[in-house]
């Protein structure tokens, strides 16, 4: 029998390839009604509830659409009985991209809980590292102090 | 006796407090040695082990020192009995920032585990949203082709 680790795996695993197939049902098939997810851009307050979850991705999969891979590069997953959580790189972008910022990749964050004794996601949390884009957010401006500071 | 979700609440309210207060044991009192943190900025590959973890903070600190806020705004837990995870927005900026961007929140999501009877945090991820900034990440690129696509 698969453990609880094994389990959670397969799911993003199913989950990516969904993703990466533009397969809507596939990307909803694990996620609970209740999913709260920090999404790359705003809103600030968080994408909350599957149907908000679900109208995010149509346009991912327009841009994708163009040749961009979204995969998963690392994956670790720490598994209690009935909670779980999970972190990730992936590669999500298009090879113009990668030629242009070869290190960079997407992190991914999971929370899982056991419902009915099936895993299910109920919050993620997207997002690429800052980098210094001129216009100032609280982070970059943050960012820039901390450079002038210290160089 | 206090339950899992409120000892976690208490934990995640103290270290918030330490880093308002520049207080590095503070912050690093429940850190597991393994810690792997997302930052805000890069590296891509994440902050891994407690010394690379303890390393970012100075920075930060010498930034916040200027009048910074670092304080949470909406905070939910689910705990298991050895494993749990938490989301969260936060308040991290300066009055001239929130004058200018008064929505924007850090996002920060934590996984932690049970050692020896004692919750610990062995995942952090921090990110502000992405907004429109001119130089193009994957991210950024993304969104760009999602506006010029919807609008």
């Amino acid at each position: 029998m698969a453990s609880d680790e094994e389990r959670i795996r397969t799911l993003i695993e199913r989950w990516t390839g969904a993703v990466h197939q533009g397969d809507i049902d596939g990307v909803l098939a694990d996620h609970s009604d209740d999913i709260v997810m920090f999404d790359v851009p705003p809103p600030y307050e968080g994408v909350r509830g599957i149907d908000a979850y679900r109208a995010t991705w149509p346009p991912f999969f327009e841009w994708q659409a163009q040749g961009a891979t979204f995969e998963i590069e690392s994956l670790d997953i720490t598994a209690g009985g009935d909670v779980a959580f999970a972190y990730a790189l992936l590669r999500c972008g298009t090879e113009k991209e990668f030629a242009e910022r070869p290190a960079e990749r997407l992190r991914l964050t999971l929370g899982l809980r056991k419902e009915d004794g099936r895993w299910t996601v109920a919050h993620e949390h997207h997002s690429f590292p800052y980098t210094n884009e001129p216009q100032a957010t609280p982070a970059t401006a943050a960012e820039d102090e901390i450079r002038a500071v210290h160089q």
